[in-house]
């Protein structure tokens, strides 16, 4: 199998460089029952060396798709797997004019998501290094928290949130950070704005760090002075939804199943419409991967696995509240990696 | 045509979203001689609509390629064109059965790097904002430069950069910042480390910010106290090498041949073999686009293009100098953008 994701090509060999651009790959990998190889260009050889334990490292001058023939003679295959989730045409198809070319022919068959189902159960030091960013995001959090005023503008507390993941010797930010208050709440995806910050209205930070490459995720909604009732009713809804989702969850269950235990309380209380996202979704070296945890892309919950749940209502040009907790699937049901900090209890 | 990569969407359109992940699109033209659509989904709609002046926004329900039979119906077109660079190869098959399926059935057709082909050439809009981004890259080193002391290490000085980029209200960095130091500086892509700056080895900055989409891109060599007279030689050859280029490249050349005037004085003087990337790149939108300046992807460099001018010499285990400017190509010949500060003149 030919292996050019970057978090997969990370996953598989331990060589942690990242691609500039979309075309501007690292390096491959070139996986067959008995031989693990690394193929890159000059710049990363020595990188390669040191991270990519149990692989020969090969450096091209030509580019990857140029140094296939002679791949393939040294692998001696007639079959070879990639990634279809992650090659984009051009090279599929240049790719397929140098394996058709090839004596012997070489087949190009798509192995998509293959490697994406192995990152899918985390292992033991995997499991550390999430904990890890889990407990430093939570830490900054509530630090900003306890920080916040009246007054202060969303794109401030976001750079701040920034400054202190990098103070704490983060790599950096898992994802473009949320704080969004007031109306800017009411959108799951907020930017940070110039917007300053009140009393009253709901807050959201949805942030996240990462650590030797793994993603934290984390969200809290957070009201400075009193909230509305309507807002602590939604609070409480959604606070109900994501505890009978976290106390619910076992191993085996369908993650539409498991979506569907926080959407429904949530639909009963009337808000059904206004909760149009996923409840949450797998999380590791990317800040988004699988398990897909809500309606599509049906998956079973295997022990192993870590995602976000995280049930949300919007009411546009109000605001919203979003609670998102990480957790590990364990034995006999869900372990929260995130700290238990900054819910209220209306 | 379908457009689905990130900057060709914004520049066709004026829609700033990003993509998530490579998975996470938001959104997709379709743009025929009479008629310009922007799907996306409900995150995006009313940003859509604000920012793509001139297009109809549709929303969809089910994702993109669900929604190309509807899309062909409202087009009435029997051939749709893709970007060949950008869509993996899951979901061209996914949209080839689609286009199969229709009826009348629809032709895919790779149109690959027209977008980028048509950015090459920048507005008056894009140069005034690519000036703007270069400026304030040049005045963001120039104070780091000043405030530079030995003692002082790498990632912090990376991070204080990043700063300052973020104080003067950038849109954040380019790219990964290189402060590279010693040995690391013979690293044409330097990750910062731990590694404390001391006198005498030469200190490679590299480093750019983005200001309302635009990238910059700049890269200065520096040293504290006195450099020995070998990296005094090398810096000399580098400098005389990038004045060269810049002072005969015209509008008509090939990018080979620019990047063989300042090639040619680093062979001669016997460094060729350590130069061992291309003399430059286009830069706009995205950090890296085209024009290639190199000997690789031959181009004509035309009047309009803007791209960086940067020969190095990096002498493994010992440092490097890189020297980089950005410019506009004219009639007459490059007019620099960034600041032309901070240069030695052994």
């Amino acid at each position: 199998m030919w292996i050019i994701q970057p978090e997969n090509r990370r996953y598989l060999s331990g060589f942690k460089a990242g691609d500039g651009q979309l075309h501007e790959s690292s390096g491959s990998l070139f996986i067959t029952v008995d031989q693990t190889l690394l193929l890159t260009d000059s710049r990363y050889t020595i990188q390669a060396q040191e991270e990519a334990v149990g692989f020969e490292v090969i450096t091209h001058k030509e580019g990857a798709v140029n140094s296939l023939p002679e791949i393939f003679d040294r692998l001696n295959t007639r079959r070879l797997g990639f990634e279809g989730g992650y090659l984009v045409w051009d090279l599929y198809e240049e790719a397929r004019q140098r394996t058709s070319n090839h004596s012997p022919s070489v087949e190009l068959i798509p192995l998509s998501g293959v490697v994406e189902g192995m990152r899918e159960i985390k292992e033991p030091e995997e499991v550390e290094l999430i904990r890890k960013s889990a407990q430093l995001i939570g830490d900054v959090l509530a630090q900003v928290i306890e920080e916040l005023r009246p007054g202060q503008v969303e794109k401030d507390v976001a750079w701040r949130i920034e400054t202190l993941i990098h103070e704490k010797h983060a790599d950096g930010v898992a994802f473009p950070l949320i704080v969004a208050s007031g109306p800017n709440s009411a959108l799951p995806h907020a930017i940070p704005t110039d917007g300053i910050i009140t009393e009253g209205e709901p807050i959201i930070f949805d942030v996240g760090a990462r650590v030797d490459g793994y993603c934290s995720d984390m969200t809290r909604t957070i009201f400075l002075g009193k909230p509305s009732s309507y807002f602590r009713e939604i609070y409480h809804i959604v606070r109900e939804a994501q505890v009978s989702a976290l106390g619910s969850i076992r191993p085996g269950i369908k993650s539409a199943e498991a979506d569907s235990i926080a959407r429904d309380i949530i639909k009963k209380a009337g808000f059904g419409d206004f909760f149009g996202h996923s409840l949450g979704h797998g999380i590791g070296l990317a800040p988004h991967e699988r398990p897909a945890v809500g309606p599509l892309k049906p998956e079973v919950l295997e022990e192993g696995m870590v995602f976000t749940v995280e049930p949300g209502v919007y009411i546009p040009g109000n605001g919203g509240v979003r609670l998102e907790e990480m957790v590990i699937l364990e034995k006999d049901g869900v372990r929260v990696l995130t700290t238990n900090e900054n819910f209220y209890s209306f």
